[in-house]
């Protein structure tokens, strides 16, 4: 038997968005109505010439303190706006038309897996070409880029590029699952940027939290870092560097009360595999803090910086310094040489909470060491017998909104262990939070009434952009369902024969909980 | 009956404050004795002419790199120190005689109540011009500014205004309800300011975490910024804006757990009623984190800075980026132009945690679009027949050191649900925190022993200024009083009688808390 | 009787660390073998010619835009590196060979033991010459520092001094107990630094977080600050800051949720002594935020920024503002006047969670004051008396992996405070983590399973460098030892006789937990 009350509005009722034009909806990145989840095609059909030599329209425009890229306007319908601005110092804007031949071109994929991350640990959430995190796209300055976006899961994902300064939402937004999705833009910035999945809405803090987000860098064309410059050579090291934090539960990501932290997907990777340098060497670190919520104060013993860029800008430097506050999404790069006496030059996030939770790191310069010109900020690469053997050893796995497997995880973390509730309780609040259920795991007496109350906040539109949820039984001596809930509003379930319920989220079916009623 | 054991010391019994000499308290923020609470009139009869022409005192310096806005010196007793700095690049002080005729006047009218932040939530707590924030003030370099702070609350409040380089603590401090006091200073420095409720010591952090803040903005006289300066001509639009958190108590306050992010005022207020601009069009973003607790990196999907000033102070400018990071009471000046490509710029505080409680919003850029000139960084205005409906049908009221209505709050936050405690608890702890008891409301078997410990640090002085706190009975079935509590200190409270009984803190009556002893 | 099951590898079977080279450990921070645990003293016979005339090799090389420092490379073995590098602006390394003469000698003694931190209470932890923070150490650009760093303590410790441009770690980590070692250094880059605690590996966190650091500060040598530069003169008074926050325990230190946050080792410490100044005062603040763990905004209510200066770098400066953000290990010079008007002047972390647990002081101007040339970045130091008196009256004591002295702590902190588990728990967890076991004090019936949970993530190396820990009955009616457990390892065991069981961490024995076994 189960019997609901409800404070909630049937999901029919949803609540009026003032001042939106229906038509906005196919552009926008958040999607408020089902209705527009399609976007229809001729929205891209813009009017644009075939640009017939690119390369020939790049090139130093002759201004003194800044390579000038001008964009490509010819024919196209934006030309007003890019020639008003054409004569400034200001970049020009990054539009390219879709039509455009690319200098560079990538393609990721996204999806939903598993990856071990260190210390017997697997996380199972959202990847990019099956990694945490994914490729690093490098291009030049001046570059006509185009990024293809392919959806190989099984929900809904897209892109945010933010090296492209022109509209990305209307073109890599909500990619269907079998769906691949392009945008061309030119690389007008120098910068060391992020790019992650952005679905639409609730979707793009969820799926970044879960881990789908990668480095791309713009180099400089002519302006030169200054350490480059005063060197008269490049570095002998690039060392890119995506400093990024899991969660345990999408409670604890929307708090973020993070589990681990770590660089290039890897507990104490390079602690693991030390990067070996020699005395002298010039390193220029790609530092990316990917967040998505802690802030990072990336340090190394026994160095001082000769030169720091914020955001990678070769213009916005600053001499010095012992460390680099990031904030997420924020970066830097950082210029210095190893000093002359051979040893272990410790990496360390400052923070400590956050070093001593993954993001500890060695530089160790040796004579004769084989330097590698480029370190990249990518997840690790596994055969597939030792990605086999990683997920079967796991100590623990973590999936963040799912209820992971017994067997491959046999110390659950904090956030999977079953709550226990006693005969004298009789409400339990079973809270919903960043496309999870919190506990997961009850035990209750029989006939406890079972509030769910969604704490979610974005709660417009439907399915995996939307903040909406419920739950429904998929398993279990009765049914139940609840109604969608909007944000502050609950309902009560009273489970009275014993058992064990499994429910999911309908909108989200990822999303697991499960109720064991006890023998009264 | 009730039994009270007391580690803390009767409230006569004040620690000693070394070194202080009591004539610094007139003039000091910080209370530390109520005898001082009363300022006498005498102290701010400072011997100042009149200023005949402040205007025409105004104007360039000459100097080459900023433009120098001199002091009122005649007549004035600082004529010493003022005339030592004239000459000088560095700016002269603030300020002002209280006698000067101000160029700009502004009343803020500090009380208490409640206002509607989205999704069916009301916060009941601090409030300027009945809105939280309260309003954007706006002057130029170089302006003689005079704040008229009014108290229409029924507690202590007060002022500090970022903006004055001068002393401000002694003339808007600890402003008794029904009184106003002024603020008089020259502003001095280019760049985008907090200004927040401010009655002295322990109150501070309380009204500015309860929502007492606004921004104001000193727009530079000469030196433009720098995109104004190479487009020739002004923004199309300014948009200002201000991050901010609120908590569902003051313990979650005092420990940064936040419940909600938003900007001015709404949840996902610009998702609801999104910004419209046109292709093409210069936006500048007066961008102003006030926390009171969180870092906030802002961020524009399809953007990158063509310039940003770190806290709107336009010679302090860096190129490129694709975030700001601030932290509280941290603030940009932010330029960049619309992409040519309509569609949805998507704003976004990438620390996902806080985009995800409500702090994303929609530039929409469409063609013929009419650019608003200017977006205040206001809380919503409503009329009284919106606002009384919106309180009405609240899903949910925050009130943070309060009790709310259950009419109003049919799905309170973790922070209002009673804790029920079992048969086999002898002991429960309440914690003082953030001007509130945690928990807030419990539920006991007769005879448990209820301990307070007063977890406020700021335990000097006494009144709204103060952080010693008490629990007193003011409705039940028996009375209790415990001792005013140091930090630290604490007193248990043994209560046998079933019933419901209601408590308050003396010093700050707002407090409340409740006890429900149940039937044996 | 005690049984006991483990998902966890015995001792031996420790992971192996890929790409390692033994021979790196010797001059490696981190720890990863015991058998390292010795530093062979050859490794550190470098083949260095004694310095006849150091002060003559510095002063300004010509350049124009900052004063060159020359490096040491008479006879040296890095010859090769630094006479590349000494023609260019960068500047030259920080090596000094350890024979060379120092310019200035610090010797700084680290142990463990008691502060008294204001408001009653006692923190029991890591100290520096017996405080925390530990002395500010004042050198100038160009100087040859020698550090030589005292264990006085009983466990190992080591250094990590920020403001050194060279390789510290073989030469003063991992000092065992009673051991004195020293480093050798030229300051090359002006700024503000830290200084910290660092033996190694998993221990570096850990000391920083119970509380062993401080400030060293490298002053410009000929480039001045510009407010000097101004006025012509140097500040009338240097105020040297740290901000800090301590933690109730390891495991709340270690998920960043502070208890207290300071100024110089005292809560409210500018309160309760203010520092006085006069109207018209040329301020410098030497602003570090130590951390470990949370941003700070430091502002001055009624001032404006002149000048501030990225991590105290002179060339990286900025005009204006309010505020300064700074991340753990962030540091700012800050230059600014007192206004001609007499009153407080509010220091206030403008992260009110902060300000409101203990980071707020005074300013206070007044004609006539003798403003203090210097006010040092040091903890408050206390006579015998004084201190033992303030010991023997704490109203709470915080050791954050300790068990506190009832005595000594009547109102004990929540992390102090006993967890009892009703009699229908038939599993208790006990997390281990940051150095502590969290409940540290739980009450159970007899037949309670009760898990230890290993949640530190640096589980290499052994000993106090290490984060394997394991709990080992020490006192109780029978014994009970667990195998060392790695991250995410677990280990069950369960208790039948009542009585009270204490035990210790064998790796790190002040770690302390206390088991309760109730009558049944």
């Amino acid at each position: 038997m189960m019997t609901s009350k409800s404070t909630g509005m049937p999901a029919k009722g949803l609540p009026i968005v003032r001042n939106w034009l229906p038509g906005m909806l196919v552009c926008a990145a958040l999607v408020l109505s089902p209705a527009h989840a399609e976007v229809p095609g001729d929205a891209r059909n813009l009017e644009v010439a075939q640009q017939g030599s690119l390369p020939a329209l790049l090139g130093s425009a002759g201004l003194s303190s800044r390579p000038r890229v001008p964009a490509m306007f010819d024919g196209d319908e934006f030309i007003e706006i890019i020639q008003r601005d054409e004569g400034l110092e200001t970049r020009p804007t990054g539009y390219a038309p879709e039509t455009a031949e690319p200098d560079v071109e990538f393609t990721i994929d996204l999806s939903e897996g598993q990856v071990p991350i260190g210390q017997g640990v697997v996380y199972d959430g959202f990847v990019t070409n099956g990694s945490i995190p994914g490729p690093t796209l490098r291009v030049t300055e001046g570059d006509v880029v185009r990024i293809n976006v392919k959806n190989s899961g099984s929900v809904m994902h897209g892109a945010s590029i933010h090296a492209a300064y022109t509209q990305t939402s209307k073109h890599v937004g909500m990619i269907m699952p079998g769906e691949t999705k392009s945008v061309t833009f030119r690389a007008t910035t120098p910068g060391v940027y992020m790019y992650h999945c952005a679905p639409g809405g609730h979707a793009i803090p969820m799926h970044v939290m879960f881990g789908q987000y990668g480095m791309i860098v713009v180099e400089p064309k002519e302006k030169k870092y200054k350490l480059e410059e005063d060197l008269g050579r490049g570095p002998d090291l690039k060392l890119y560097m995506i400093q990024h934090e899991l969660y345990a539960s999408g409670k604890e990501a929307t708090e973020a009360d993070f589990l681990y932290s770590m660089w290039n997907g890897g507990l104490f990777r390079y602690v693991e595999e030390p990067i070996m340098v020699e005395p002298g060497d010039y390193v220029r670190v790609y530092f990316l803090n990917v967040g998505p919520n802690r802030l990072s104060t990336f340090h190394l013993v026994g160095i001082i910086w000769d030169y720091v860029y914020w955001q990678g800008h070769p213009e916005a430097m600053m001499p010095g310094g012992q460390t680099v506050t990031a904030g997420p999404s924020d970066s830097w790069v950082i210029e210095f040489r190893i000093p002359p006496e051979e040893g272990a030059y410790t990496m360390v996030d400052h923070t400590l909470a956050h070093s001593n939770r993954g993001s500890i790191g060695l530089l160790v310069a040796e004579k004769g060491a084989e330097t590698p010109d480029v370190v990249l900020a990518e997840g690790p690469q596994y055969s597939e017998s030792e990605l086999a053997d990683k997920l079967a050893n796991a100590r623990r796995t973590i999936t963040p909104f799912g209820i992971p497997d017994e067997d491959t995880n046999p110390t659950p973390a904090k956030a999977d262990r079953p709550v226990k509730f006693g005969d004298d309780v009789d409400e339990v609040v079973i809270e919903i939070k960043g496309n999870s259920y919190w506990p997961k795991v009850v035990e209750v007496a029989p006939g406890t009434d079972i509030t769910f109350v969604n704490e979610e906040v974005f709660t417009y539109g439907e399915g995996e952009t939307s903040g909406y949820h419920n739950a429904v039984a998929i398993e279990g001596p009765t049914g139940f369902a609840t109604d969608l809930l909007a944000h502050a509003e609950s309902e009560t379930v009273t489970l009275t024969e014993p058992g064990v319920y499994d429910y999911i989220c309908t909108p989200h079916p990822y999303m697991r909980g499960r109720i064991i009623v006890r023998e009264p």
